[in-house]
């Protein structure tokens, strides 16, 4: 079992699940990330970064995930897909993947734009963008420089 | 807290930690994830996409995570920086975001290319990289098709 402690918690206004965006690039607001105080040393450097990924506890979801659902994007033509081909918050076990725009750091307070998560989910894990890791095409063999 | 339940492991022949490439990309190999069969269902149609993420739990790493450190890109300065504004596996929460190429899925078992994870290591999560929402151009605000 892995046990992870939150680091800090997601302040979005965001309070209702059926009006949240299906993922983070559909909404064009700003929310703010608090990180717990006795992470502060953690940040040093991040402002350096654009753009963030933000990892989630999708706290609010179901105990019991389908294991096979229709996706929003299949909602049209009800094509049933499994949740690991699926980016549905309801997972076995629901870690949030968010790439988010960093706008400022404050302190322990990021402001980002273009959140889809729900006012108080639990932040699990900050990480910056890199493009050596995070593009596809990052992964065709070609040698480059490391990250 | 949040509890976790692996959903899989990695088979990568990666045995020894300081020989295990820094960022998924930089290794050339293959390795398996083998998904338990329980969540045999959870992988349907997850063979039409040619990239994945992969997150993990990197449970070898030490209880006591350095809140800031000399991130592997910064070694010829000696910079330091926040460990969230690194990748380094050793991290508060250790939760492993790897890109990888899907070259085949064969029941619960997928064949992937670019793995960084040493061999053993646990799967929490699977999910489709989607160019919607995982890379920075689609966060600009562009009015564009629902994933």
């Amino acid at each position: 079992m892995a046990v992870f402690e939150p680091i800090g918690h997601v302040e979005s206004g965001h309070r209702d699940l059926g009006r949240v965006p299906s993922q983070a690039s559909e909404s064009g607001g700003r929310a703010r990330i608090v990180v717990d105080g006795r992470y502060a040393d953690a940040l040093l450097g991040l402002d350096r970064y654009s753009h963030v990924w933000v990892l989630t506890w999708l706290h609010d979801q179901p105990a019991e995930a389908p294991l096979r659902l229709v996706p929003r994007a299949n909602e049209a033509t009800g094509e049933v897909q499994g949740v690991f081909a699926s980016r549905a918050p309801a997972r076995p076990n629901p870690i949030g993947l968010s790439l988010v725009r960093l706008l400022d750091v404050d302190g322990t307070v990021l402001t980002v734009g273009g959140v889809d998560l729900l006012d108080g989910t639990p932040v699990l894990d900050i990480k910056p963008w890199f493009a050596d890791c995070d593009l596809p095409a990052s992964l065709d063999g070609r040698p480059r420089a490391a990250p």
